[in-house]
């Protein structure tokens, strides 16, 4: 028996955002995954193992940001830090453990009777160079309220990432953006959502914020050059989404020891990436659409796997969530064949007896359901010597016949880890 | 139907160390476990129900000493007490909830500029009366440092287990042996490795320690002796892992309600069983390998089964694991079908109406690996009138279609204690 004391292999993890599915009436009630050709799929299945993995858990839908934190190791749950950072992260900001941070509307309030009333939410969508300007001019104004610092971080057209960083900060703190509710309203004050000084604390320096902005704003030149033009002029800033980076937070290198590098087609997905301290990019070509070229994701990713020491490389194909919002079953089945022909061009050109290799989704986007659901998903993963099942095909009831049995979404990263001989002994 | 009301059973759970593999390309790429002849344990899993069992969480490698915690019931993540501890009960110290012990060595050291440099971290492999007398040495002088009591108990050769026993300690120090680095660097300061009160405690009490363990052995007659002879002296302990016993561990019969009593081929499993309040014990003819008297270890059980009233035996056999480590799959074959024959042996001497017998490893150790993996263990249960499912052989792949499913390690004892209708409801 041949054996390579301590040797170590590399993997790749393909992620078909959205893949799984229902039975379709049109297709026989038959999957996208059950109809579609994907010889190199099926071969990973059949030479390795399967299951179904649940990213959070049996019954409740994942959202694309909570699947790929399941996806990279982290428990939802515990580490999810909410909509503000990962708007941030996305938006290229880099965070830190403890940062808090919001997603803010530059908007339009009128004052009445010493309220503030909203008029516009979005500010007659602002965007471009005035509302870089205006964000500039609050960074000037407001660099540290109470000892902890402010930044503040255009995005797109009207939106803001505002970053809160310091010591005693809560994201239990509710929003001053009135919402959905009919513009009219007046601005909401930031109330603590829990019986914490911090939450007190961070509400507070929140409300100071907001009062400040709108002093920095009215009367900006660039408002006033503004109204005179019969534009909405940006006089304040709404929060909302508050969200807090855990302070436990470990980077993906730190809390599994090895090099995670991620491909990906979605700007949520580089940010959450980077915010787990991987390096992440979405490759030329990537339109992540039914249009996309999935083929150059596959260069792209083999680049990376030939020019790096990446020790587990994600590549992330949207297409099939795509087609499962629109219901476009047939489009489903296409994508998901050009992804299958990606995976082969991987396996032709790595070393199978050195390298494992997963394929799994963030969640399941039924195309009778036209949004994520609960179902799991189907996984599959192979790597050198790994046990192997009966089961032949990568799809929802094959897969439910694996070894793997049915699993959560964070276990998929330490069974890789295992298959690639870097997992550490708990215990001796 | 005939039914006895409140009638409750025994149980043996038979513990096969290490014996999940991955399939072997010189066995026709079976595993050890579908090759042997086992008609024994293919009857429990053919009578009884079987499924998959990871020992802490899928892809996760166990050691033997969480592996085995699993299998007693106790979640490793939140009651394994560390290596300190652990080594300390293997060695026969009795420990209790909130005692830190730690792992010491008689080492050597050299006072060079102001600092104590380590000579030899085994002091020449001291042993037998001369590391005894210095031990008791140390117990004579140093019985209490800053209101906690302090103990050192020798253990094999230059090895002393240290026992702190007093409230609000911590076992989150760092370790003062500077371990793998060359010898002739200075011993390393004990520093808290959290921002807590307690740590900050431990640590100076374990500084305080080590000093006094400087001043009470350096001129020690025996070291003068030592040094007469050309012998290294043993003028310091050097400490690492620490670790504390849960303080809210309870034990076995505590938590459970039944009586268990270990029979195992290594000390670690003991101690462990110890700290469990478990009565434990090697048998006679027990080896620890290949060429153990397996059914010797059947015999011991047999006569605990007959002259005790423990309610749950625990049979450990460490062959297969020892196999696995040296990728001899042909003896892990052999061994499986000696502790065949042993469990035919308790199955031919004990009722079977009324006993409940299950199967289970602490963990794969696949001789492609040559080390633990995360791999899971197959698992089978047969009690009286337990469910029965279609799998009719105990091994990986079989017990992967068993109605257990796949179950983590402490879900076990509570499925064994339930087909003995000793488990208490939870609600009424």
């Amino acid at each position: 028996m041949k054996w390579k004391p301590m040797e170590t292999y590399r993997a790749f993890v393909f992620i078909l955002d959205g893949v799984g599915d229902r039975p379709i009436p049109e297709l026989g009630f038959r999957t996208p995954l059950e109809v579609a050709k994907k010889p190199n799929m099926d071969y990973i299945a059949m030479r390795g193992m399967t299951g179904l993995a649940d990213m959070i858990e049996p019954g409740v839908r994942p959202g694309t940001d909570t699947g790929h934190l399941a996806i990279f190791g982290y428990e939802p749950y515990r580490y999810y830090p909410g909509r503000g950072p990962l708007e941030a992260v996305g938006a290229g900001v880099e965070l830190k453990p403890g940062d808090v941070a919001l997603r803010c509307n530059l908007a339009t309030v009128e004052e009445k009777d010493g309220k503030l009333i909203v008029v516009d939410r979005r500010a007659g969508r602002i965007k471009g160079k005035d509302a870089e300007e205006l964000v500039k001019a609050l960074n000037e104004a407001i660099k540290e309220v109470d000892g902890i610092k402010v930044e503040f971080h255009p995005a797109t057209a009207h939106r803001v990432a505002l970053v809160l960083r310091g010591k005693g900060l809560s994201p239990k703190v509710s929003n001053s953006d009135p919402g959905t509710a009919k513009e009219g309203n007046p601005i909401k004050e930031v109330l603590p959502l829990e019986d914490s000084e911090e939450a007190e604390r961070t509400a507070s320096i929140l409300n100071k914020i907001i009062k400040l902005s709108y002093e920095v704003l009215k009367d900006h030149p660039i408002n006033k050059r503004r109204i005179k033009e019969g534009k909405l002029p940006a006089n304040i800033i709404l929060t909302r989404g508050a969200g807090m980076v855990p302070l436990d937070l470990k980077s993906f290198e730190e809390r599994f020891g090895v090099k995670g590098y991620v491909i990906a087609e979605e700007d949520t997905i580089i940010g959450l990436a980077k915010l787990l301290g991987m390096k992440a990019e979405v490759p030329e070509g990537a339109t992540g659409d039914l249009e996309s070229d999935v083929m150059a994701i596959g260069k792209r990713a083999l680049e990376v796997y030939e020019s790096t020491d990446a020790d587990i490389i994600f590549v992330h194909i949207k297409g099939p969530d795509i087609a499962g919002h629109d219901a476009n079953y047939l489009g489903k089945v296409k994508i998901i064949e050009k992804a299958d022909e990606m995976i082969g061009y991987i396996l032709k050109n790595t070393p199978e007896e050195k390298t494992v290799y997963a394929i799994t989704a963030d969640h399941s986007t039924p195309c009778s359901v036209r949004d994520h659901s609960g179902d799991p998903v189907p996984i599959a993963v192979k790597g050198p010597g790994c046990r192997v099942d009966k089961v032949k095909r990568y799809d929802e009831f094959s897969c439910a016949e694996g070894i793997l049995g049915r699993i959560r979404g964070v276990n998929l990263i330490p069974i890789v880890l295992d298959l690639m001989n870097r997992r550490l002994k708990f215990g001796e």
